[in-house]
């Protein structure tokens, strides 16, 4: 079974920093307050990512309410950079059906890029769970398996001390709360750019 | 996702009644009250079962604590009853290294045996779970994925109105807690026969 | 690769003796000359024959000219003699679909059976590869790839030197090579006994 | 089973025109004279070329005699031709391990490349078999059974009828005959750049 760090012993999952984003407006770690974050670390050349990580991430997406459970995708890429930009990334994300919100961690200091740094992830595929107060409670790198990840998501979804969600409405807009699961990645309004619609398709769960 | 059963609507799960057993001294569905119990019913010589049921049955034999769950298997022969007697079972048993107790159901007064009745299963495999009060929360006829399965399964387990165990002792002998999650199925001393030891192989996780 | 014995080398394969026989008439090896004999020795509570070696089987009997090559199971039970006797197999075979012939190796003077004895196998699942002239090219236990298996079978296949087929007619019937590949384990008319047809069906090719 | 042109009804394969090379020094279908080449045309970012064809051409590549057979991968990209140029490809061939030589289908007048457009390929991944005279045997788009193409492979490698080999002197160099099959994709000597030696790792047979 996966390991969830206890309550009292788990720190603040750090900030993600990603630009652009794919499948989603930008999204933020701290507006996915109230709900369980699964963050899947991936890059779009890993085979381990491609064969089982994201698949499985997938079906993460596909089996739990979004309303409870939200999956996003990051790519963290820090080998082959020139292969891997954003237009290449769009691309593999159209082919592979990549149902869920993607969004590209930043240039760090280094070759590997911030959020991978501030999360000290060892590298790809790496799934982090983060509870409904924003707590990092488990970092997986490389391939769990499907039962006890259900049970590891499914115990954080229970727990019942939940906390309020991020604030409705503040200067940019209104979430939707009643747009219903399936509009997650796009709840909130964007008065710049027009909204790429959320695919629901998932990849190999057959 | 596997759809639970509301608390307030479920039904306790029939009682079983199943001889001889493998794996296990005989297992009472009421001493086992405080536990999630997985009751997976399957034929040796159904495909689905062996190739699918089995496997995952025992994945979830090894991926929670025994302490919160016990995985049961129940030998529901409704055709080819004379290939699949008791000795068959023993040997298949054996060769597929089954690490989770196994009863058989008792003849009924139809070719299906009567805990299948009972249950009004529609074949095999079939999966059932009963929460730790014994109400029958889901069963389920088929296939599920393994991550609905362990989602479903810790829902169970992570439900907080837990009831006072079963007994610790009875004219039988008593319970030993502190034996630990790997004598789940020999927990109650029998006086008339040697108890087999549960073996914790598991198939099919590679 | 498999590697093939060269002909100059390779002695002819052992006679098998058994009966019954199951989908189909008895068959005897002698009377197969002409075609390439792919013979699977299985048991049916050996896990890896029910989910590797029959499953193979059956795609070579799926894939290639019945006129060219012949698969036919072998039942070689070393233990658990009891819990496998004729009728388990039967219950076996129908439930699994197996779709080419398949006979019982008769007890031998010890555990192993005469035709697993006379061809001194190690275990099960073993597979042997008999060329147009009924001699033995290869003998492999365990779990060949498909590639290397498809290349070898057809290697036997397209051997230039071809044997007059074993002879039309004799005491018992005429041989119908009018009936075409489906029918080929009935060949031989039996007057005795009506023919079981042979089930075309094939497993997990899917 | 695949069914393989007769020789009398096929056509020479159409020469390929591709640039630059990965794993191999450039190729020519016409050196190759003598072999049967197994030509598989792919995309990077093709989830079935990815998940499949490309792991099921390194098992061919892996299985069969190099003086016999010999894979040639071509990237054949109709879309996305920005993410997938021949840098972003040296990564993904790195990355996923590809073993056998891999050339880049020009450009032609079209989205589609010269050689696909030659070989009027319907899509990818396609795999091509060419008999040892140059014969386009037999296309095939999307996934064959492991079984039936390594008969297939087979079947060609053993027609009787071997052609002389292709020239072993030209202006260019010699063909190193003796260099053995683990340098086939380096055979022809190249005066102008160093080789790249030709990796003899596999994806995805275990």
């Amino acid at each position: 079974m996966i390991d969830l760090a206890p309550i009292d012993r788990a720190g603040l999952a750090p900030r993600w920093t990603a630009a652009p984003w794919l499948n989603s407006a930008p999204l933020e770690l701290a507006e996915l307050r109230g709900r369980v974050v699964v963050l899947h670390a991936f890059q779009m050349l890993c085979p381990g990512c491609v064969m089982h990580g994201l698949p499985q991430a997938a079906r993460i997406h596909a089996n739990f309410d979004r309303r409870d459970v939200i999956v996003v995708g990051l790519h963290t890429v820090f080998e082959h950079h020139s292969a891997m930009g954003p237009q290449a990334l769009e691309a593999f994300v159209h082919e592979y059906r990549v149902p869920f919100p993607v969004g590209v961690d930043c240039p760090g200091d280094s070759t590997v890029p911030t959020t991978m740094a501030a999360y000290e992830m060892r590298g790809t595929p790496t799934l982090v769970l983060i509870d409904r107060h924003g707590r990092r409670r488990a970092q997986i790198f490389g391939r769990p398996e499907d039962l006890e990840l259900g049970a590891a998501v499914q115990a954080l979804v229970a727990e019942s001390d939940r906390p309020r969600p991020a604030s409705d409405c503040d200067e940019q807009g209104c979430l939707i709360e009643a747009a219903g699961p399936d509009r997650v990645g796009a709840l909130r309004a964007q008065p710049s750019r027009p909204l790429e619609p959320v695919s629901t398709e998932v990849i190999g769960t057959g």
